[in-house]
């Protein structure tokens, strides 16, 4: 590590004034109670503090401190919401933070074409109101979407679970503005459904972990709004009963625009947490269904074709949340569980992702792994899209012997994702945490692929360093 | 072009018995009548003969065709069906033309993941019928399904019609085999709707046109097969009419699968070739629009609603094809436009895309600059999308100013295009015909970008000379 922060020069008080020059005082920070909040995201407890943090406030801006930045070899570090789960956003060099949180204007909604363009810092349940207010629909609903930018969402290629029907963020990118580590700008794309025109370079930059340049403003394409949903509860005596009944739906030709899964545990979590208790949580496992859409006999229909479906698969019971009140409350159920599990103890979460049939699969083999290993496991996440959140808990044991099996244990869950045709991560991305695993997933050959791509963006690798790449 | 050339080793026998070996006797064509077939693709008059044409039947044995070529510096062009549009399949600088038309089988329709596994060469409509079967659908359907192949469709990233409810190629594809220049063999993505996992190299090669990687083994995701369709013909008083019209059905929240776009002079050419009348064919512009769904009473609701919103916006009918035989009739008069164009004179096709607001504006604009040109235009495509196909009619100009006049009447066209945030091409890429318009297009940063990016796949340059970038 020291030899790496080594590779970047220490900024000093002129990088700082000429830093203010460029954004102006108020949006330069060096130290004190308001550096905190840059220190860390929401990947487990690490904290990296960054030597200064900029929040510019164009595209313009961000140009000139990547161009003095890289003229100077000074390490930038892009970041968003700070809600990340992989460390993308972590200063792990120290260097400048570049705070994305002041560009956060709607710039445009526009109803002919039915796109929305925005600035990277936008927080995207602002822009979920935003836009239904016009009865049109962002679709991406990552779980943190009260927090978390629309450009962090880019950089990871956030999904969350209507992904099921209305696919992740990268479908909905339609063009970008970004800025080069040198700082020249680039543009890609446009207000355009379909673009053969070169490279897809807009693809490229999503889901590249802010490693290859900085968005600074994006064109999303919007949808019109479904007029209604109706939310189901299915518990199921086994997770194998939970995939047959999911995949039973799919062949009665309904998509769902959910369909979470959640084992017993992690039930149980949200049920000690919230201090309330659910029918059936001594149930293998449930699904959580929603579906939408703009007739509600159609989907009143859809919901008996359900019923009929996973009944047939073994499923329990059938729960049809007859209020929105209702909706809610089983969405918030859900929603707690990433709460309740950080409440038990230490943990530490994989984002894995399997062909959506291996599910039953992946849920036998995390059991072995983490009983082999002395841990246990609370999985819950989108059954649909086979992403599922495996939560390692240490419980009560105790910390040399936790840090000591963790990183073997994790090894060992990627090794058996990729065993069975699947991803270490499914949206989470790769960042700091993940990177010493990408070998498990990612042959050598790709992985000098993507590391030449980066030195083709980035050749000094002053921009968001020491991330994806091992 | 003699410099580009000579790049190049030009083949010999000893090459031709290497190939043999790897391919076999019965799979290396190196002149007579089976070669005629490989000078050329769809676009306009072009021919380059390849010095030889080699047809493998593996991964395995492209790899190995990849090898010897880097090694000896031989160009090698990926061919799929052969009816490209741009000129992405011309063996513009003669060597090894890859042709995949063997590797032509579907491996696998996987109805529990809903994906299909397929070799590159597998024909776009054979694949639909094989996913048909089992009730389920691969959307992207470009005019030439019946021929092309799935490997040239992602090349290009073709779409259709479809591509407005369902999307283009890119879409659906979830994972790839495919062999690097040198001949390695690189795997991305997998049976997963949702992958963080590094770079997006799954997209990097989709619309890269062969000039990347040959893509040798194709996951795509599949949906349920809707179960119905209704087809509408609308003529309009004018081109602002018509998308007028076709903008107050998203405001309905309706997503046609299909919503395309004639205006007079192509439906008066389809009558031609056809030798039969269309209702309405005096009109200034018609859509053809198409959607589908799963339950009859809800479609005809539907139709009610579209029928309402355009003739609000002017519409001087709608006309519902009621049996599926008229559905058919109203898509082949659709089909033929292309042929019909054909037949008229010497011609050249524009696949234009702006946002589909502009397209009233786009349309204008190009009758501007052919009238100044002294030619005629012929606009067709897909309005939902924004993707005019337009056509510049050399009627009875004279073959010298045809030739003089059309390079800088393309250039305009380009140049409005892009103008009215358009890109250059929607879905027939940039090949060999579009690349020196690239620079109206794409920034000089982009460019450079791209190149870079070729030079990461490709450092010798073998892998289809001469195409995309200018």
């Amino acid at each position: 590590m020291t030899n790496k922060i080594s590779k970047y020069k220490k900024t000093d008080k002129s990088d700082v004034e000429y830093f203010k020059g460029i954004v102006g005082d108020n949006y330069v920070i060096t130290g004190g109670d308001e550096l905190e909040p840059y220190t860390h995201d929401e990947t487990e407890d690490f904290v990296f503090t960054p030597e200064i943090v900029l929040r510019p406030g164009s595209t313009g801006q961000i140009s000139e401190i990547m161009k003095y930045s890289n003229d100077n070899n000074i390490a930038v570090t892009p970041r968003g919401g700070g809600t990340g789960l992989s460390g993308g956003a972590l200063c792990v060099t120290g260097g400048v933070c570049l705070a994305t949180n002041r560009m956060n204007r709607i710039m445009e909604i526009d109803t002919d074409n039915l796109t929305a363009t925005v600035q990277p810092g936008v927080i995207v349940e602002e822009l979920h109101n935003a836009v239904e207010e016009k009865e049109l629909m962002y679709p991406p609903d990552p779980a943190s979407r009260g927090s978390c930018t629309i450009g962090g969402n880019l950089a990871e290629c956030a999904g969350g679970p209507r992904a099921l029907k209305y696919g992740v963020t990268r479908d909905y990118v339609l063009g970008l503005t970004a800025v080069l580590p040198d700082g020249r700008i680039i543009r890609t794309g446009g207000k355009l459904l379909k673009n053969s025109t070169g490279y897809n370079l807009t693809q490229l930059l999503i889901g590249s972990e802010g490693t290859l340049a900085v968005i600074t403003e994006i064109i999303v394409k919007l949808i019109p709004l479904p007029g209604c949903h109706r939310t189901l509860l299915v518990p199921f005596p086994s997770v194998e009963a939970a995939a047959r009944g999911l995949n039973a739906i799919f062949l009665k030709k309904i998509i769902p625009c959910a369909a979470e899964f959640m084992e017993q545990s992690a039930i149980q979590a949200a049920e000690e947490m919230l201090g309330r208790s659910f029918p059936y949580s001594d149930s293998a496992a449930m699904l959580l269904i929603e579906i939408d859409g703009n007739h509600r006999d159609h989907l009143d229909l859809e919901c008996e074709i359900i019923c009929e479906a996973v009944l047939e698969m073994g499923a329990l019971d059938v729960l049809l949340a007859e209020s929105s009140a209702r909706q809610k409350e089983l969405w918030d159920m859900r929603r707690s569980i990433g709460e309740a599990v950080k409440n038990i103890s230490a943990y530490k979460e994989e984002d894995t992702v399997v062909p959506r049939a291996q599910l039953p699969e992946l849920m036998n083999a995390l059991k072995v792994i983490s009983k082999t290993h002395g841990f246990t496991t609370i999985c819950y996440g989108h059954a649909g899209d086979g992403n599922i959140h495996a939560n390692i808990i240490r419980g009560d044991m105790d910390e040399h012997t936790w840090r000591e099996q963790l990183p073997d244990t994790i090894a060992e869950v990627h090794r058996a994702v990729v065993g069975l045709g699947g991803m270490i991560s499914g949206e989470h991305g790769i960042g700091y945490t993940q990177k010493k695993y990408m070998p498990i997933a990612i042959g050598e050959t790709e992985i000098e692929l993507m590391r030449a791509i980066k030195e083709v963006f980035d050749p000094k690798g002053i921009l968001n360093p020491d991330k994806i790449l091992p």
